[in-house]
């Protein structure tokens, strides 16, 4: 994680001052793209086709596609009971409308977010604990409350008794072995061809005036006056996305809620999760979270690293009062709603895969 | 249901007589093709590339769309955890690997079948309580142990919540209304298009002789000499399927098990579950059950009617013993699974339907 960070003061419209945790070098890259005014960061760029790929995990078809039987294989679950596509359903938003915090035999206690674009983060978790895409999935797997497989053991045996498997992964990793890091390895490979681009806001930002309406032009003028474009800028509107400039593992933070008080925060629990001091213990972090995407966000609710609002235009409500002081009216949160639809990109078609098979046998789980 | 059904003494290869229910129809087509031999049938027929379609639902490819994004969509389910796919894994066997069986607030008592080749049968459940794939569909989705949505005016707020489904039903149905009828006539008409053809078996039967093994060979005669055949034929291995000759609702039923008192009546509780007398309520009817089919039956263990058996040469033992009284040898096991591995065909290629979205609003389900 970086630690070079850079506390700067950061002005919201209504005039107050906020300390805001940058990276030296998105303050860099920001300087000198000299796209800084009035502390309002405008930086704002088209989806890219594909993320910035890591030098020791490239992309190969091999991988792609045993990260995809991995995906939607609810035998990687220790129970057979869910697959990654079940809590990131991908024929959806790539997200699951809030289902996983439900599961009874789990305790899931923030929103599972969108996979769709989400290797344009920099960081992963709302608490942004993992330092990249493989660490991520690695977390997942092993995790209790998720795929539960608890022991790189366990998960090795697991995948050792679906005997279709050692061939995908002869084909994607010859030499190496079925275990946590190659698995984590074609997962992510998979993970990185998640990606929606062409919305209607990158046409407009390529040159088509007429691709977005007018309402969603002022959105967008407005999404950027009032200040939200402070934290959510970049490919992925999340903040700096992995590049020359910005590393992967260095994370882009911001305090939830940054005004303390409203009535929100009782009404949607927005403070009884205190975020990232949970991970690194220093009194500074408390209400830090990783900034989270907007792209495809009408396909996401609900909302917060709760999943506590249901409704796209009651969270842009939330984020005007609790983030900025603001009242936002109603011509506001219909307009900045029109930008945020704006987002929607095209997603990828999918081929379903065929799972490796077990040859006439069950798969034993207990 | 139909019932004109004719006892027919049924021999088995140990000689002695059991009754085997049949329609009078099966029973003229039987006759009328000759392939009555020595009491057992050895109707078998190549798979089609699709089944019989049902006068009042006819195929469309905006009904086929339709019911996709349905079978994939987790919100069918009254708490949005399952989708049909999630027991019924198109990316496997079209089964769940005994998986509903463990869900936590669900009682699911009966092994998830497969959904391929489905439409092959004339009748469905284990118990055959239903006529017609859209009768079984309606069931499903209403039923309070799997999609729970327990009346239809609950599934049709379900369904007019979710915004984006009503261009699609309107596609589909014109000016038919989104009601659980064409709900379930959607989805039929997906499920129908999930055919298996071409397996090995199938090329052997239109001449290619090397498609099978020597073993398979030999498995394809002792399955035919020893019995097996006597229920398992058609295009399915289910018995008949539905045709000019026996209509959809035409069930054809067969004692499990023939012969009770063997160790594995406890071993693998088989006798706990009286089948079919649990609908109809006639004693005659104790342990009667729809005759399964056997394609890709490598691809959908566990196996039986309460998925108990894990391994398919067990399955195939148990078989002999409680339906044959033979003690099949391990040359015969072998032979019979070498034959058995030959039905799997060709899966079709899905791709990943988008399901319809909410519109920035989540899916309220308390």
């Amino acid at each position: 994680m970086n630690k070079f960070v850079y506390d700067l003061p950061c002005f919201n419209s209504g005039g107050e001052t906020k300390h805001m945790r940058i990276s030296y070098a998105l303050l860099l890259l920001l300087v000198l793209s000299g796209s800084v005014y009035g502390f309002t960061f405008s930086v704002v760029m088209t989806l890219p086709h594909s993320p910035i790929i890591p030098k020791d995990n490239p992309q190969t078809p091999a991988k792609i596609e045993l990260g995809k039987q991995l995906f939607f294989d609810p035998r990687l679950s220790v129970d057979k009971s869910l697959s990654c596509n079940s809590c990131h359903n991908l024929a959806a938003g790539g997200d699951d409308d809030g289902m996983a915090k439900h599961l009874e035999q789990r305790t899931i206690r923030r929103s599972a977010p969108s996979l769709y674009n989400v290797a344009f983060q920099s960081v992963n978790f709302w608490d942004a604990r993992a330092h990249s895409l493989e660490q991520a999935i690695t977390e997942h797997l092993l995790d209790k409350n998720i795929m539960a497989l608890q022991s790189e053991n366990k998960l090795i045996q697991r995948l050792q008794s679906i005997k279709g498997y050692e061939v995908y992964y002869q084909a994607a990793f010859k030499h190496a072995k079925m275990n946590v890091q190659t698995t984590s390895k074609a997962l992510a490979s998979f993970i990185r061809t998640l990606v929606t681009p062409n919305s209607q806001f990158d046409q407009y930002l390529n040159g088509d005036k007429q691709a977005i309406s007018a309402n969603a032009k002022r959105g967008y003028k407005i999404f950027n006056d009032y200040g939200c474009m402070s934290c959510h800028f970049g490919v992925y509107f999340a903040g700096p996305a992995p590049g020359p400039a910005y590393q992967m593992g260095d994370g882009f933070y911001e305090l939830f809620p940054n005004y303390l008080g409203s009535d929100y925060d009782k009404k949607y629990d927005l403070t009884s999760d205190d975020g990232r001091v949970q991970v690194t213990g220093d009194a500074a972090d408390r209400y830090l979270w990783r900034v989270p995407g907007l792209r495809n966000i009408t396909m996401t609710a609900p909302y917060f690293h709760n999943g506590s609002v249901n409704d796209l235009n009651e969270a842009i409500r939330i984020m005007g009062k609790v983030q900025l002081g603001l009242n936002l009216n109603d011509n506001d949160v219909r307009d900045i709603r029109a930008f945020l639809e704006s987002l929607t990109g095209e997603y990828p078609e999918i081929k379903l895969p065929r799972l490796p098979d077990t040859h006439g046998l069950s798969l034993q789980v207990k």
